[in-house]
């Protein structure tokens, strides 16, 4: 039971933070089914992501760090920051995802909700319930095309987003051992020449290191050899393409640095279960392509 | 499964609708246990309700019409309207209720969400479960007094307002029947002169109609013979001067119409199953009266 009561207040709006330019750009549920096409290494350059995971277990990597999640974890990927997800291969996992563009917080680069030095993943606790429900509104509110569903939906992202600033706790997390700093280096050199043709040896070199030593640290730190990362990155940048462009498939095996598209082909089937050619049917659909296809004249994600 | 994109807009907005004066002003959840201390006929002079039921069974009058209430209903009480809470006596009725003021619609008065030709019950069907959720999430923020919650309740009851406004199924009611206007008017009376001395002849006279035609049309109608709906006005009254109010019992009793406070304690127990002093304590507790009456200094409602 209870009764609470409420303070009246004349200045509840934050003076300084201005929600005018912010969007949703896109809501999904990812049932547990698709756990079998797993989305490998990807960023979103446009948009800030939320992710709020419903069950299962997984390890999702967030720029050079893995984070166990499971239900009632919320995420949080600054535009631009880079992301793979690895379901648990016996429980899979389901989640809700939303983009939003346009967010600028003072003194924050543009769509950075989460500080370098605060954990992207936060344990909504006991609010995990309502975290879930305004998830589930978002997606009810565009799925149904509702009527001012404009206006609503950035009203929920307002709750959400105010929610994770002001509310859910929050972890802080050490910056990176300076031992881990030249490793780091040389993934962020993968992330951003994942195109090229890299080596072990030449990797191994940048990181003044022998090959055998790099591959185990490499694979300490970050949860994969070299070499598969290397893989998860092309193949997350193909999936990013497959899905949001309508891009030829040899011109996507092309972007992300295969010259053999059988390779190619075979490569991503051993990663994500099908072709490209159904990887992009199943994950877009024929009735939302079209949609997509439309925002993407205008929008492209 | 779903993958659900959405197309961006630049005029969100609504542009005629401001919601600068919006305030919540209390939120409260009654459970099934509390069904036992039923609130009678009362309005809010100063603020919109809105409620929602998530269980049970009942009647709810609104105005001069009973509306049958079950899970998934949202009720809406223009401020003003008087209204009345009849459970199921085996099965309970357990709710949500907010308290809303500030609100302006363009063109109504204030506090009028739903237009008079619009039943105020609304049956949320498959929006039902997201509809709990924003009450429970109001709810939360007020009950634990979270940071920021006052910017956070403002914008859920903006989703709440606009759901309501556009989304949510709404029915037309016809306007009442010729022949009832006269029972009407002589409720209206009854509501706005409960405190002085009313019999039934003088009642039925106004209405020109005999005794037990009166009485028995008035039942038909209202829910309630004549004397015993002077009655639930009366404890109705008494049940919000207590709630809100700190008034001693014998004022309240002078109040409501009771030269005789013995009697109006039996009448009082007989209806709410407590003495006004019990109800009092059940109903704001020791902790909350303390909020409330610091409240009630600058805000009664």
């Amino acid at each position: 039971m209870g009764v609470v009561y409420y303070k009246q207040n004349k200045n509840i709006l934050e003076p300084h933070l201005s929600w005018d330019e912010m969007r949703l750009v896109y809501v999904s549920f990812n049932d547990r089914q698709e756990t079998l096409t797993p989305t490998a290494v990807h960023c979103h350059e446009k948009n800030l992501e939320l992710q709020y995971i419903c069950g299962g277990r997984g390890n999702l990597r967030i720029g050079s760090r893995l984070y166990e999640v499971q239900e009632g974890d919320l995420l949080v990927y600054n535009q631009g920051e880079l992301h793979d997800e690895s379901a648990d291969p016996e429980q899979g996992l389901w989640f809700y995802n939303c983009g939003v563009t346009g967010l600028n917080l003072p003194g924050r680069p543009e769509g950075e909700l989460i500080a370098p030095e605060t954990s992207p993943r936060i344990h909504a606790g006991e609010m995990a319930g309502v975290v879930e429900s305004l998830f589930k509104l978002l997606y009810a509110e565009v799925e149904r095309d509702l009527p001012k569903n404009e206006q609503i939906t950035h009203d929920i992202l307002r709750v959400l987003i105010s929610m994770i600033l002001y509310q859910l706790p929050k972890e802080c997390q050490l910056p990176p051992r300076e031992k881990d700093r030249l490793l780091i280096a040389c993934k962020d050199y993968i992330d951003s020449h994942f195109m090229e043709e890299l080596t072990v040896e030449k990797l191994a070199e940048r990181s003044h290191m022998s090959i055998s030593g790099f591959a185990h640290q490499f694979k300490k730190i970050f949860g994969f050899p070299p070499i598969q990362y290397i893989i998860r990155r092309r193949i997350g940048e193909a999936q990013r393409l497959l899905f949001t462009t309508d891009l030829s498939i040899t011109e996507v095996s092309v972007r992300v640095g295969y010259d053999n598209i059988s390779y190619f082909n075979n490569q991503f089937k051993r990663f994500a279960g099908m072709s490209p050619q159904n990887y992009r049917k199943s994950k877009v659909g024929a009735h939302q392509f079209k949609k997509l296809n439309k925002l993407l004249l205008h929008h492209p994600i």
